[in-house]
């Protein structure tokens, strides 16, 4: 299990359209690519246009190859892209110990 | 019930000690603050000296005042600060959306 990590910053004052957004594209366009194990989308309390999406693969490729070069990968930019201030910062990580 | 997320970068080539390290202050310090309720210790696929640590505390002053105005955050902080390369950016989150 491979943990994709995606830090979002979208642009002032559209969180609450953002928030539908986001949802609506892990649920409807992600959570159907091959690979896909799980998410969580987290809100930021100090910097409030801060997003943290964490996505669950079964391989590091499902989500760099598999996904990314599909057209789910449009369909999902589609949906969130356009309230980005800046291009997601993305790297994917692997669990080295977690409470029981 | 909120999360933590500290971004930490690490000294190179320090991995497997630090590996031990930061398991052992979460298990043996953090995990017996007041509030905490689970941890997760992920590490970096693209960079290597890269963690993410959450933490999932009940409320956030169990963490930015419970926590770190007791002795266990310098406790902590004497197991795990000697590998840092610069101070973890650390920020608070809520969950807005997960699967199921």
């Amino acid at each position: 299990m491979i943990l994709e990590l995606a830090d979002i910053r979208i642009q002032p004052g559209r969180q609450a359209a953002f928030d539908a957004a986001i949802v609506e594209g892990v649920e409807t366009v992600i959570s159907k690519a091959k690979g896909f194990r799980g998410f969580k989308v987290n809100k930021g309390v100090e910097s409030p246009e801060r997003y943290v999406l964490m996505i669950f693969w079964e391989t590091l490729e499902n989500h760099t190859v598999d996904f990314r070069q599909s057209p789910a990968f449009q369909q999902w930019r589609a949906l969130v892209g356009g309230y980005f201030a800046a291009p997601p910062a993305v790297e994917h990580f692997t669990l080295l110990a977690k409470s029981a």
